[in-house]
């Protein structure tokens, strides 16, 4: 237990949203209320930008009901934000303006929700401030879709995605069956360098209505063996379900994507703008088997399609943000929440507790699909993975709905002045 | 009450899939399990291609528990087909087989699950049928997510796409608001000429996020307005949702999609195949907006998206098999099963009741969306088509999860040799 700080809280999100990021947010805001020590608890409109143009939303001011509907709610409430900041021995004029904003409203707890890039400004910031001896206890919440932030089993928000994702190839899978004629469907997922989400793709076979074939980034990839690999079971089976990452790239590390004429536009943190990879794979198959073809992007709805939650997943993120706040009046700082899993023969055998690791530990680093986990093929996944990833699918949203439809959270959000 | 009838039963599925038309089998199926009259239930392999080819699964062989979760297993689980027969008097080589498959397994009844050029292959079957004097009682159960069938309320399989479209758009919706930046998202969604589909992305709005602009063929599409709504949109608001048909066309008739310089493959039926329209259209707006700009397809998941199925839809779907066997039995033949609704002020006052149409009144019909239903722009729908929808999107599925992923049905599907 270290001193007591007392101060406000300033709540930001970055990155990528989720469907259960708010669910985070929501834990670290409701906690938030529950300690005396935190005085008042502001959301930063669009993560660090909002800091930055002192554009803070007084979370207190927000309806308790309403609040209660994060939980359910995709994509970052507060608003997001793809802002890098500077390394501040080069120029720290973005880092003297958030001590500055700090200091106005006496923020003592700093809680930011986000994947490796914002892991990256947590840690800078909290650097910062330690070297400018200000006190402030920041606590990074991990939240991807990609599943790929270091030291921690796994990242809110990536289950949710997983279990979209299986579903749908799952259905998919099902409704490319139905004619009397072959048919090839090829499906594009997230996941620029780690193939966790493509992996997921999966594990609908456990149910009998999975993918044939599976292409990680992980593993280079290579045109001529995927074509073949593809037209021997469409031989034999007439059917074939292929999931592809979007960031597969061939052996001399060149994003297959590229090939595919697209955009190459980066984004501020250097990243290939991703797509159109699904359509580029369906020729070059259609040419070689003359196949009913068919290339399907599931685009922006494996990140936000709260409807199909996994509750296992959303309990997590709460419990996550609830434990930032915790450790953080606790006396904990410079840290990130992170998770540390037991499974066992059954499902109800897993369990999941929280652990801190240092930012400067994750910042930046991708953890990628061991490579054990891939077939010798390359072209799937083992049963290793499916163990892993099965846990953390399980339960259904209670996402509440009116009309037939879900119910999401409208914010106040009253800026500050 | 018709004279008793006594033979065996063939149900067949044809045309695309939809999420609940397994429902309609289901309720078809146990109905002729319950009926003295019925000997035998067959199931065509692949629809009508599987009565030609006498290919009968035999549908008394399956597992009755497994049998149960056709209600919520999505695309046509006996297989389906797009064949059209010629017309009999041209060449009635087929008919001929037709009668010949019947008369071999003493069909006395036959049931046809399907859209518009489903009920032309059923009307047809009837008519040769009755003009040679083999008596079978010929019922059609709609099915389409085009909801387009002519005669009937509507059509079971819309309602769950509707649902699927709805909660889709409300979560992109979400998605795209998170950055601090302009944002603009197309949404492509199926219908060729009707846009009963795309007009649902409206229903969302109740609930605070839905599509800003809706283009549904029944309206000439004009390029220049598009942009100039999109503009106005994207310059008050920022953030800009559009949901577009798939089948919109120029003032001369020509479908937008086919400037979009894609294939132009016809089906069987003479439809041009379509695609590709959204970043078509996504591409117009950036040069003129230079907004950050999306385009989406929901692609095959909106016909076969079953967890999201509407209770409603099932459940009706369900009700048109029931109804199918139950009146052909009574000796009613050569009739489409199709719907008569009653709305009133309150959700709950819905009320949905059987009719029998004419298969000929039914067959090759497209019914669109009412002009008095799209606002005066032709870039919305107005209360009226909110108040149409909304009751047959109420009600969630009960689809049962194995491992946090959809059971679905899988029939051991015994061929008849």
């Amino acid at each position: 237990m270290g001193k007591t700080l007392i101060g406000s809280a300033i709540i930001g999100q970055s990155g990528g949203p989720t469907s259960v990021i708010n669910s985070s947010i929501l834990g670290a805001i409701k906690t938030c209320f529950s300690k005396e020590e935190i005085t008042r608890v502001y959301g930063a409109a669009n993560g660090i930008i909002g800091v930055l143009n002192d554009e803070l939303y007084d979370l207190n001011l927000e309806d308790r009901d309403e609040l209660e509907l994060l939980k359910y709610t995709p994509a970052s409430a507060l608003g997001s934000c793809r802002h890098k900041l500077l390394d501040p021995d080069i120029d720290d004029f973005e880092y003297k303006r958030i001590l500055e904003v700090f200091k106005k409203y006496n923020v003592r707890y700093f809680f930011y929700n986000g994947g490796n890039d914002s892991m990256d400004t947590c840690n800078k910031i909290s650097k910062y401030c330690i070297k400018n001896g200000y006190e402030c206890r920041i606590i990074g919440i991990p939240k991807t879709i990609d599943n790929d932030l270091y030291g921690t089993d796994h990242c809110p928000g990536f289950a949710s995605a997983a279990k979209y994702i299986a579903t749908s190839i799952a259905e998919i899978s099902l409704d490319t069956r139905v004619y009397d004629y072959g048919n090839i469907s090829i499906v594009e997922i997230m996941g620029r360098n780690a193939g966790w989400l493509c992996a997921s793709a999966s594990l609908s076979n456990l149910n009998g209505v999975g993918a044939d074939l599976i292409y990680l980034p992980e593993v280079p990839f290579d045109l001529e063996k995927f074509i073949d690999d593809v037209n021997d079971i469409y031989e034999a089976k007439g059917k074939v379900i292929v999931a592809v990452s979007e960031g597969i790239k061939d052996s001399e590390g060149k994003y297959i994507s590229e090939y595919a004429n697209k955009t190459k536009e980066k984004d501020k943190f250097g990243h290939q703008q991703m797509g159109g990879l699904a359509q580029f794979l369906a020729n070059q198959v259609k040419f070689r088997t003359g196949a009913k073809i068919r290339g399907i992007e599931l685009s922006l709805l494996q990140r936000c399609a709260a409807h199909l939650a996994s509750k296992t997943d959303y309990e997590e993120a709460y419990m996550a943000g609830v434990a930032a706040v915790e450790n953080a009046v606790n006396g904990i700082s410079d840290m990130m929440v992170s998770f540390k899993c037991k499974r066992g023969a059954k499902l109800s055998d897993y369990k999941c507790e929280i652990e801190l690791l240092p930012l400067e530990m994750v910042a930046n680093y991708e953890k990628k699909v061991p490579i054990e986990w891939i077939n010798s093929e390359g072209n799937n996944v083992t049963k290793e993975f499916i163990d892993y990833v099965l846990p953390l699918i399980q339960g259904e949203t209670e996402l509440p709905k009116v009309n037939g439809l879900p119910r999401f959270a409208h914010l106040k959000k009253i800026v500050m002045r």
